[in-house]
C-alpha cells in the first residue's frame, strides 16, 4: 500500500536540519579553536543517523562518537566512501567489548578503550599489522563507569610496551555531574583530567560535552563532544539560543463526550468530575510517551495545552477537551507532542525523566517521519 | 564488518518460540471454543513480528490484531501469500485512520472502526467496488478510548444504510480495568455489551484479552484477543502456566574497585558507603531500561541478583558486584536484565511501569537478538 499523506494512525517525527545547523554554529561560536565531535549515540538520539551524519559532515563535522560498533557502521554507510582521506573518525565509546581489535583497524574505527582488561587485545597489533592501532582512551576521573582510573596510569605512560602497539588519538573522559561543570567535583575531575594527561602520551583531550561546551575555554581542550546541544536539548542552565531539531505529533483518532463519573482510560486513574470532552491521541508508551504521565502533563492541540487525563496506554493516550469551542477538536487533527510549541524538556519534566529519555525513545520509535531543512520560519 | 558472535557492546534479546508455543496452548486450552487471536501492536511486543507472526499461523492462530496499518502489512508481509484462503484476517486497532476504506478492502485489511466519524467513509462502497467492505467496531462500554457509545447504537442498528455497504466481522470492546475482570466495572461493561450486541447485526464478540481468557467461559464469547499471556507477560491475578518468550541480557564493559565517597553515575545519585566493586553494564534508558531506576532493582549476574547503583544513562548503568567473589565478574560477562532468574514483572515493579513498558521498549530496541525453538530446557 502506499500509504497517502492523510494516514493518521499514530505518532510523527519531523527532523529540522536546518534547526541542527544553527546548533552546530552555536557551538562552533562557543568552541571555535577546538574540534567538535558529534555524539551519535541510540541513532542519533533517535533522529536518525542517515539524516543527522550527512548534514553534519557538510557542516564540516569530521568526528562521530558512536556506543556500539552496529551504529559505527550505520554512520560510515552513510557517509562520503572516501571520508578517511577528509579527515572522518568514528569512535566507538563502548571500547573493544570482545571484539579483535583487527575489526576495528580494519574499517577505519576507534575503539575508545574502556580499561586495563582492553590492553591485552593490542599486544602485538603492529608486528602483525604493520602499523600501530589508533585508539582513543576513557579516563575514570570521577564518573565510575568506563576507563582507566589512577591506579592504572602506570600501563598508559610513555615508555611501556603498550605505544608500540598503539597510538593514542583522544583522552576522555565523562563529568558525573555534567549539568553544571561549575561545581566543586566537576572541578576536581577537570584537574585530575590535567594532572594525569600531563604524564600521558600527548592526544587531544576531551571533556566537554553539551553543557560544559558553553562554559568558556577553561573546558574546551582540544576536542569537545556534543550530542544534546546539537539537536537543541538543554542539558544545563546554559542559555545557548539552541533550536529543537526534532517535533513529534500524534493523531487524534476520535473524540468524544462524556457524563461526570465516567472513567478514561484504564485501572480508573481518571473519573470525571462533571461533563467532559475527550479525545483518544495515538500515541503511547510503546511510541516512548512515558507511563508516568498519569494526569499530567499536556500536548498542545490548536495551539493550547490539553491536560492529559487518565494514563498511558501502549498506543493511546486521553486528553481533556473541554475547554475547546464544539467541534473544533475533530479526529484526524494533529496534537504536538513536543517541538516548537511545547518544549521536550517540559513534558519530559512532567513525567519525571531527562528530556533525552523522552526524546530518545519517542523519536527513535515514531512509524511515520520527515525532514525538513527549512529553518525558523517551517 | 561480519560481526563475531563474541561482540558484547550491547544488549541482546532471546526470543523463545517454543515458550510462545507453550503459552499459545495454555490460551487455547483456557478457551477451547472460541478463537484466539494474537494481538501484535508494537512489532509484537518488542519481539519482532517477522519472528512470532508465522509460528502463530504455524500453531493455528488466522487472526492477528495491530494497531497501524503499517504494522498490519509487516504481518502480512510473513505469512503465506495465499493467508486469506486459509482464513487469515488482519485487524487494524486504530481503524481508518484517515485512509480511504478501499485501501484496506484492497489489502485484505479490516479496520476495527473508531467511531461514528468513520462512518462516511463507507458510504457507497458497495456501489464502487462490487461488495460490502469487512470490518470491526469497537463498542465503547466504559474505557473511554475509541469506539461506539451508547448514543451512536442508532447508527449500527440492523435496519441503517450502513450495512449495505459494510459487513461486521468482530463487535470489540476492551475492559478499563482488565487486570481484574470480576470487578464490578467489567461486570457492568460485560453486561453492556451483551446488551448492546444483541440489538446489532450479528458478529463474533470480542471482549476477552490476556487476563480475562483466563477467568472463566463467561468470558470468551466468539474471539479473544491475546497479546500479553502469548509472550508469558502476567496481566493479573490469573495463575496460568505461562513462560516468559523474551529474555534479555546486557553485557558487563567493566569492572572496578572503589573507595569509600567515590560516586558512581550521574548527578551524584550513588556514594559508595565504603569501598565496592562496581560493574558498568552496557544498557541504558535509550535501551529501553527505565530511567526510574536509581538505586532500585537489579540485574542477575552469575545466578545472583546484583543491585543497581547510581541512575540509569542513555546506555550504561552500574551494578554493585561487592558481594562477589574477586575476578569472579568480568568484562565480557552477561547480566539478564529479564528472563528466566528475574521475572520481567520483577525489574518493572521496581521500575513502577507496567511489564509491558519494560518489554515492548526495551525488546524493541535490543540491537542483537536472537531466536531459540529449544522450550524449557533451553
Amino acid at each position: 500500500m502506499n500509504r497517502p499523506p492523510a494516514a493518521h494512525d499514530g505518532p510523527r517525527l519531523r527532523v529540522d536540519l536546518a534547526a541542527l545547523a544553527h546548533n552546530w554554529h552555536a557551538v562552533r561560536r562557543a568552541s571555535p579553536g577546538g574540534r567538535i565531535g558529534a555524539v551519535l549515540k541510540n541513532d542519533a538520539y533517535g533522529l536518525g543517523t542517515a539524516a543527522i551524519a550527512p548534514r553534519l559532515w557538510q557542516l564540516g563535522c569530521r568526528d562521530f562518537w558512536v556506543a556500539t560498533v552496529d551504529e559505527a557502521l550505520a554512520v560510515r554507510a552513510c557517509l562520503p566512501a572516501d571520508g578517511a582521506a577528509a579527515g572522518l573518525r568514528i569512535l566507538v565509546l563502548n571500547g573493544l567489548a570482545g571484539l579483535a581489535a583487527a575489526d576495528f583497524a580494519a574499517h577505519g574505527l576507534i575503539p575508545v578503550l574502556a580499561g586495563r582488561h582492553e590492553l591485552a587485545a593490542l599486544a602485538g597489533h603492529a608486528a602483525r599489522h604493520g602499523e600501530r592501532m589508533a585508539v582513543a582512551l576513557h579516563l575514570d576521573t570521577g564518573l565510575t563507569r568506563l576507563g582507566f582510573g589512577a591506579e592504572d596510569l602506570p600501563y598508559l605512560l610513555p615508555d611501556t610496551g603498550l605505544w608500540a602497539d598503539a597510538r593514542a588519538q583522544v583522552w576522555v573522559t565523562h563529568l558525573g555531574r555534567f549539568h553544571d561543570p561549575g561545581l566543586p567535583q566537576c572541578l576536581r575531575q577537570r584537574e585530575r583530567f590535567v594532572h594525569w594527561t600531563a604524564q600521558l602520551p600527548r592526544a587531544e583531550r576531551s571533556i566537554a560535552t553539551s553543557s560544559s561546551v558553553f562554559a568558556g575555554p577553561d573546558w574546551h581542550f582540544e576536542h569537545a563532544r556534543v550530542g544534546s546541544a546539537l539537536f537543541g536539548v538543554p542539558t544545563g542552565a546554559s542559555s545557548a539560543p539552541l533550536q529543537p531539531v526534532a517535533s513529534l505529533q500524534a493523531p487524534v483518532l476520535r473524540v468524544t463526550e462524556v457524563a461526570a463519573g465516567c472513567e478514561v482510560g484504564y485501572a480508573g486513574s481518571y473519573v470525571a468530575a462533571g461533563p467532559r470532552r475527550i479525545a483518544t491521541v495515538a500515541m503511547g508508551y510503546g511510541d516512548g510517551l512515558p507511563f508516568a504521565l498519569v494526569n499530567r502533563g499536556h500536548l498542545i492541540l490548536a495551539g493550547r495545552p490539553a491536560p492529559i487525563v487518565g494514563g498511558v496506554a501502549m498506543g493511546m493516550v486521553g486528553l481533556d477537551v473541554s475547554g475547546y469551542a464544539p467541534g473544533e477538536i475533530r479526529p484526524g487533527m494533529w496534537a504536538e507532542v513536543y517541538g516548537r510549541q511545547q518544549p521536550l524538556q517540559t513534558l519530559a519534566a512532567a513525567a519525571g525523566v531527562a528530556a533525552n529519555v523522552l526524546l530518545a525513545l519517542s523519536a527513535r520509535l515514531a512509524p511515520h517521519r520527515c525532514l525538513c531543512d527549512a529553518g525558523e520560519g517551517a
